[in-house]
């Protein structure tokens, strides 16, 4: 079902229409040269938008945090008026869905020429997310390597952008399955709860609502964001903040949360089962999907 | 100047006749898609081999690099005499130059297809080598994050592996620029010295000549490697060690090393000027020069 428009992503590029700036090509077709940083370096950047009953999602949230991922990366001030048209373009040309998705790949460009390259991509990604949020997933702890204060540490080490360098986020996934589980908690080298690979990490303590704090070299997540929104105007306090790994062990339910899966409870951490909260869930995700921004 | 192959990369294909598995494409136009792994998630694996005369060297030691980069990463098995004859093919339609690259890609191919895309690209690099080699580089030191010890304790973060993923090797040189210097060395949090973010350390102390040893979470370094075949055979004795970080200070002279550089020297390590062995480096450079594979 994919559908591709490139777009001319860089703010001297704004002077020309709107029109000129968004070019709607063949998905089936090669459209990123072997010359690009995207390809030969993982030197750019992407945000996923969930797309619902035809709209996207939390567009706001994802251009503001691809501009701070662009200046993380030193990439040109990008044109985001441009990109959140394709988004918006680029969701009329998709075969229908009740869900889907929509990517924005932001790279580098062709070595040497200064130009960033840019596209927008609709998929329907192959996950079955409704049976995860009625199921949960199982999950395995792996460290990330690095200590919790690596960002404002280490900032080269570029800890809380959205990379198109996933191959790690790639490889933790194959290192779960042979552990028999569908996921990943990243924790830090001195113990501390981060997020997934593809996805932020919440807690629950009775009446509080916990996420990891984004100064540890983690993503604001935006379906995080938007959850909290929900669990706010539940009754519940949310906060962002340190979370030691044994704290897992005392939430009262856990969830995996992102673009696609909404609110995904975590059921089994390290072969052992946590509780789920299957009525929370289903508030929560029921409230996510009736989204109309 | 660049020429680019498309190569079945994987065993299965082998079946095919070698030239069925080899396509010459244009490599000005778009050879690769939006859905390539490659691209979306730095999902995959390079090795740039130097061209000399017209002879690719170290293929061997590339191509075993690449296998074992390809097995890290959970790649198919790859048909690495495919992509031996693609590299010497792409050679031979190469403009000529006396010194050029080949750069190897292989990625896990379009998601969802479970067939890895591959191709040789013969490019000219912009740098001066020439310059380099004469004048040496300035460096700084940059926390690579990681414990000495993280390949083996955390495999699943590929340390080691030559992934597509290079956006921090990208930012580490962003980040040098800004403090004046040329490049990069990194070392581990724990306080040792590791590798540039695109070449081999080596250090000389005395007769002896030592670079960090690759269980270390380090790229064995295939030009590292023939330039300890010199200073074997001119009465060194050479060493892979663990070296902390303080024992760049102590030593006769420093250099980079790698396909493209040869023998670089370092000239000055964070603002502080460190010993060029100038003869030394000329005569290394000379016997790397005159390699015939």
């Amino acid at each position: 079902m994919s559908a591709c428009i490139i777009v001319s992503p860089v703010e001297a590029s704004a002077e020309a229409e709107l029109a000129a700036r968004l070019h709607v090509v063949d998905s089936d077709q090669p459209q990123v040269s072997v010359l690009d940083l995207g390809v030969t370096r993982g030197d750019g950047i992407f945000e996923v938008l969930g797309v619902i009953n035809g709209k996207p999602q939390a567009v706001d949230a994802h251009l503001r945090r691809l501009g701070v991922s662009a200046a993380m990366l030193d990439l040109p001030k990008l044109d985001l008026e441009a990109i959140r048209a394709a988004i918006y373009q680029v969701v009329e040309l998709a075969e229908k869905h009740d869900e889907f998705s929509v990517k924005v790949i932001v790279t580098r460009g062709i070595e040497g020429s200064g130009v960033a390259t840019a596209w927008v991509l609709a998929f329907k990604a192959p996950d079955d997310f409704a049976a995860e949020r009625a199921e949960g997933v199982k999950v395995v702890l792996l460290d990330r390597g690095y200590p919790h204060d690596i960002a404002a540490r280490a900032p080269w080490l570029l800890a809380g952008a959205k990379t198109l360098s996933y191959a790690v986020n790639k490889a933790v996934l194959r290192e779960a399955a042979r552990r028999g589980a569908d996921d990943v908690v990243f924790t830090s080298s001195d113990g501390y709860l981060l997020e997934g690979p593809s996805a932020s990490l919440i807690l629950k303590f009775g009446n509080k609502i916990w996420t990891p704090a984004t100064a540890q070299g983690i993503l604001p997540g935006t379906t995080q964001g938007a959850a909290f929104e929900y669990f706010a105007d539940a009754g519940f306090a949310t906060a962002q903040v340190l979370l030691r790994t044994e704290q897992l062990w005392d939430a009262d339910a856990a969830w995996l949360t992102s673009s696609g899966r909404m609110l995904v409870p975590i059921c089994e951490v390290d072969g052992r089962p946590i509780p789920v909260d299957h009525a929370l869930t289903e508030a929560g995700n029921a409230a996510l999907l009736a989204r109309t921004n």
